[in-house]
């Protein structure tokens, strides 16, 4: 797809000077553009780059004052760094709403509810009494079990698998690969050493405006919901067990992994490979280190963070984590004490 | 699907109090069911919800005395738990069991074998001499490579891959997007720098009664089998190298990972998170901790635990960590112990 | 697929001892092996399995000495090992060779372009204006988005998902189930608590002879290209986050996480569950022991080791590690400092 530094100063209301004709079919950053490329300078350290880039258009601050000629056609704005985010969004938008109608082969249940706008790729699947709203868009290998509901305007990139009885809300986007709702990890031990499965008969909500990565797990609770609200974003890998609820707004890195019937609060910040026992509870705006295990609930609302395993608080790990590199050191000083101690009781002794 | 109060009664030898013709059409938690939903009350100090819940029907212990008049209908049985587990078990074999037929498009290669009773989805691809047990259920997107064999009653969820050779045992359960038999993370390192790969050539072998959660991967032996033995449970995104042994009724958490050739003993319990180097040995009944790393065998067969990086004795291992948060605290006696000595020897210098 | 005694001398320059029509379809290892399946002996301390092995043919050395009958046909070479390695690898580009023609039902797109000698199998899908080299083998459920270009030689394994506009090498191996340009995790923090998301406009490039194992998801960039490069082998569950480069020859065990726009240099290796903080630099040659936290960059070329989170040296780390066990002697011997000088005070003040 194309665009003309004339239809970009027009998306933008910015000015074009130099060729108004030149054409651009992707991005890039201006340091490292090529030909066909759209850059833009908003940083003035990256200045020099404007004459030497082989970008074919370059979105700048109107204010910006050339010292050199520019090969590049300029589109010149009040604020180029907002006004090629604006792009960029207009532009994803576009790309989205290209996606519609139903491929073939593709599997769609008599059942199913299909909405307007939807776009229904091959090789998806669409299982009984499955509810599809407005403007979806199902990508290939996509598997809907029976009356999983999924709301408007989501987006299910290739491989998702969403597990019967799950419900996804409004504008939800998941990455390829993606599990919902398989079943917890729930097991009764028996006599003979064996494990007896417990049925886990809950399903999995997601509500409006999450996003979840590539290859993520997240498990039907055993009975009730297993819950991510609101506006949580979960990166790729992550693990979510049985009954876990995660709260609005809260972000979690990749390869996490919380354990069953945990509830994390809202506005939380989990880092990557981090871990987090079973039946905790972890208090709004919590922070919680990258490979920390957290093995107690965080009852207070405070933006303090923990780190380590067992996880406690920053600071204190911090100081920690030093001494315990100067362990070798300590020991050296108690050496030393015990020999001048040694040497005092001698003498004494001698005395 | 519904049921009616008369028809519950009549399932878990029950008998019913209040309109037998109410009906449910899914399981909830007496402190959260909604109307159309069955609870159960076992536990005393949920009581209070019998009177206020919206469930439509409730299992009750049979001595439960009622305080106050009850709006759900109520089934009385011996044991109000183990009936309810009982009706979760047969509600989610009849739903295995509506699973039947061949769904279209599906790839079943001539040469395949498939038992009676089979459930083959849309999209799932059956490859060359595949041996497909009796009432086996086969979500979409499942593959089957060439030669491998599924023994009966035993389900693989969407996308699950098995690669070719491999071989799956009865009643086993793999959830969505597991990948059994990729090949083994095998290189050998040449001159110029490069790795030229070590041909993998093993299957894995998965014998009966195995669960295995979403997204885990389980790769073929360089040479023979990569072995999960009769009755192991592995939960979600765990990784599992070339040529491991998993014991016997071995539970692992989620997003553990163990290396090539080591192989884990019966009855071993393994944390979320937790790692384990190659070529080593775990007994039978140990108990490996969440986010540890494994760094040597463990050679007796005990239910001790271990814990941390590297690994080990989790009792010791408590104190270690509780003394290492103290170390501000021995720095400081050992400061003073610095001074005070100081002063012992200054003193009898100048004496 | 069957080998006679006969045909596997012809492969591997040897002479037949014994009966030349025994054949083999499989291969085993010689303490283990079944009839039908050939096995070699070149370490001296397995010779007993010779004698007792049911393998129907074996692979020695010339100058193995035999001191009891065998019952296996003999191929006999140079030197075993070396004979039996070449044999796997003929023997898996001739499975590779076998897969050939497109499967039916597959989509591809009517602006793609496909090479010669290509597999794309039932299920597939090659969107628009995709490019697929010669020899390439695409298996099952394998998703190409628009503009995605995959080189000679390459083999895509069951369920990969690669998003539009990445590219993908030559004789690059990607197996079941990873994901190639999901989104980067960028969200902007609004003044409400809320994230937006911030496009994720560029790719992913993976260069030549490249492995990547299961399950692994490989984000692409904001802007420009995640770069994986010639040579590199990444393990199962592996996180590479947008912008990311991964450099020539590097190793990267299972389930090992890097953070955005960290550059990892050629050669490196690191281990299983390792994670790397993003914006990082990580020279060539550097080790990074599993489960490590890398929170510093690692500036100097030198193959020098480091483990634990924070990550440090790891010669210091094992032993502030032995310490750190030690606690508690180091405990007890403060307090007995503790004692013996407050006696000595104790006498100076009663002198």
């Amino acid at each position: 797809m194309q665009f003309s530094a004339a239809q970009i100063a027009m998306l933008i209301d910015g000015h074009v000077e130099g060729n108004g004709d030149a054409t651009v079919n992707s991005f890039g950053k201006i340091e490292e553009a090529k030909a066909g490329q759209l850059a833009f300078l908003a940083n003035p350290k990256y200045e020099d780059f404007l004459y030497t880039t082989s970008a074919s258009i370059i979105i700048i601050n109107e204010t910006q004052e050339l010292k050199q000629p520019v090969q590049a056609t300029l589109v010149k704005v009040k604020d180029a760094y907002t006004a090629f985010a604006t792009l960029l969004h207009k532009y994803q938008e576009f790309m989205t709403q290209q996606l519609a109608g139903i491929q073939q082969p593709s599997y769609i249940a008599p059942s199913a509810e299909v909405g307007e706008n939807v776009f229904i790729a091959a090789f998806a699947y669409v299982g009984d009494n499955v509810k599809v709203g407005n403007n979806v868009k199902i990508f290939p290998h996509v598997y809907l079990g029976s009356n999983v509901t999924v709301g408007d305007g989501t987006i299910l990139h290739p491989g998702v698998k969403i597990y019967q009885e799950c419900k996804v809300g409004k504008n939800v986007i998941i990455h390829a690969g993606s599990i919902i709702g398989s079943d917890g990890f729930g097991f009764a031990p028996q006599a003979d050493g064996t494990y007896k499965k417990v049925p886990q008969i809950g399903n999995v909500i997601i509500e409006d405006n999450v996003e979840i990565g590539s290859n993520a797990t997240i498990d039907r609770a055993t009975i009730g919901s297993t819950l991510i609200k609101n506006g949580a974003k979960l990166d790729n890998l992550i693990q979510i067990a049985h009954n876990v609820e995660i709260g609005s707004n809260t972000v979690i890195a990749a390869q996490a992994g919380v354990s069953g019937s945990t509830k994390i609060g809202n506005n939380v910040m989990i880092g990557g490979q981090a871990g987090i026992v079973g039946h905790l509870q972890i208090a709004d705006n919590s922070k919680i280190n990258a490979q920390s295990g957290v093995t107690k609930s965080i009852k207070t609302n405070s933006s303090r963070s923990v780190t380590g395993t067992p996880a406690h608080d920053y600071t204190s790990a911090l100081r920690s984590q030093a001494l315990s590199r100067n362990l070798p050191d300590m020991e050296k000083r108690i050496a030393e004490l015990e020999k001048m101690i040694q040497q005092l009781v001698d003498e004494r002794e001698n005395a």
